[in-house]
C-alpha cells in the first residue's frame, strides 16, 4: 500500500477521516503504525496529500489529513478487453489501474467461456476493490470507469463507431502487418482478444468500427501479457 | 499448449516420441486426442515441426514427428532481475520465455527478502517447467538461459561490466529522465530492481558498470507489470 485511499463518505468534518476493516489491518501489521505515524493519503476520485494518524483501536482508525495536490494524470485510453477467465481478470484489474487506463470495457466474443460471465469479480464491489489496489500501488486516486458489454455484436456495431471517433483505434491482432505504436500522442483505444484471439468476424466488425490491426510481435503471448506489454508500449512516456 | 515441446532424450529412433507425464494428460483431458491426432510439436532446444500420434496408453504417448522449420529468433536480450517473491517469479518466468529472452540472470538487492532465495522454484527442474510453460506458448523451442546471484556487488562490480559491452544497457527506475526506448535495435541488457527498487548504492554500481537508468513513466508499478511493460516496449517490432 504505496498510498492510503479513503473514500469522501469516510470524512468527519473538514480534516478528519475514518477508516476501517483491510487498510487498518494493514497500518496496524504491516506499518506497526501508532499515534503521530505519518503517510500518503488520497480521497477515491480527488486529491493527494498526507495523513496523521490520530487514534487506532482494533476496528477502526482516525486520521487528520491535508490534501494539496492533485492526482497524476489519466492516460487517455479506452479499453475494450475480451474478458479473461477469473483468476486473470483480477490482475489485469490491478494493471489497468496502475497504468491509470481511463476506461475499460469488458466485452464478450465468440472464444469467452460462457462460465466468465457468472463470475463474482463482476460486482461492482469486488471490480471497485481490485481497481483499487492497482491505484494504491501508483498513488493514483482515480479508477478507470468499467462497463461490462455481454453481446458483441450490438457494442461493436452500436457504440464502438462513436468511441474510435477522435481516437487512434486499434487492436491487437497476431497477423496484422502494422505493428503496435509506441507512445502515440493523443486519445488512444486499444481491442485486446481472449487466449485465442478474436475470430475473423469479429475482427471484420472491429475494423469497420475503425480499428486498425496492429502486431505485439509474432509470438502468440498470453492475453494477460499482452495485455500489460500494449499498455507498457502505449503508455510509457515517448524518447 | 500451443505446442508439445519434448527433449531429445525421449526420441525413439529418427522420427518417434515417447513422452509422458503431464502432456500426456493434456493429449487426453484437454485435446480428447486418439491415435492419428496431429499437432504442432518441438524438440526442447531444436527444431519446430508436426507429429501424430500413434499410440495413448495410461501413462504414455507415442507420436511420429517430423521437424521441418527453426524456432522463432531470440530476443537479444539479457534481463537483470531482483529476484521477486516466488508466486510472482512463476509468472515471470512464463512471461520471460513467451517473449523469448535470452539470459536472465536472477541477483539479489537490499531489497529481496532473504526467504525468496530458499524458494523451490529456484532449483533447476523448477526453473525448467515454468520456463517450457511460456515456450509452449509462444511456439518455441529454446529456453531463456538462467543464472542465479546471490550477491549483488560481485555480480555488478565482477560480472556485468563485461556483459554491457556490445549491448545497450538499462536500468528501469522511476526517477530517471529519459525514457525507456521503444525497438531499439541490436543486442540489449536491462536491470529492474525489487517492489521497493534498487537503494542508490546499487543504482550507483549498476550505472558505473555501464546501465542507463531510463522510465516507464511516473507511476510505481509493481516489478511484474514493470517487466512485462519493459519487454513489450523493448521486443515488439519497431514501427
Amino acid at each position: 500500500m504505496n498510498l492510503l485511499l479513503f473514500a469522501g463518505s469516510e470524512r468527519e468534518g473538514t480534516d478528519r477521516v475514518r477508516i476501517r476493516g483491510r487498510r487498518v489491518r494493514h497500518l496496524r501489521e504491516v506499518f506497526g503504525a501508532a499515534p503521530g505515524h505519518a503517510l500518503p493519503v488520497g480521497e477515491i476520485g480527488g486529491r493527494l496529500g498526507r495523513g496523521t494518524l490520530l487514534s487506532l483501536d482494533g476496528a477502526e482508525a482516525l486520521l487528520k489529513v491535508t490534501l494539496e495536490r492533485d492526482p497524476p494524470p489519466r492516460l487517455p485510453l479506452v479499453l475494450v478487453l475480451a474478458l479473461p477467465r477469473p483468476k486473470m481478470l483480477r490482475r489485469l484489474l490491478r494493471a489497468v489501474a496502475e497504468f491509470g487506463v481511463s476506461e475499460l470495457i469488458l466485452v464478450n466474443s465468440e472464444r469467452v467461456e460462457k462460465s466468465f460471465w457468472q463470475s463474482e469479480l463482476l460486482s461492482d464491489q469486488a471490480l471497485h476493490d481490485y481497481l483499487l489496489a492497482g491505484a494504491e500501488q501508483a498513488r493514483d486516486t482515480r479508477l478507470p470507469a468499467v462497463a461490462l458489454r455481454r453481446r458483441f455484436r450490438p457494442f461493436a456495431e452500436d457504440e464502438l463507431p462513436a468511441l474510435c471517433r477522435g481516437r487512434r483505434a486499434l487492436v491487437a491482432h497476431p497477423g496484422a502487418a502494422k505493428p503496435c505504436p509506441a507512445s502515440p500522442a493523443g486519445p488512444l483505444l486499444i481491442a485486446i482478444g481472449p487466449e485465442a484471439g478474436f475470430n475473423d468476424f469479429e475482427i471484420g466488425l472491429l475494423q469497420a468500427a475503425g480499428c486498425t490491426p496492429v502486431s505485439l510481435g509474432t509470438r502468440t503471448l498470453r492475453a494477460e501479457t499482452a495485455l500489460v506489454a500494449a499498455l507498457g508500449r502505449l503508455g510509457a512516456p515517448a524518447e
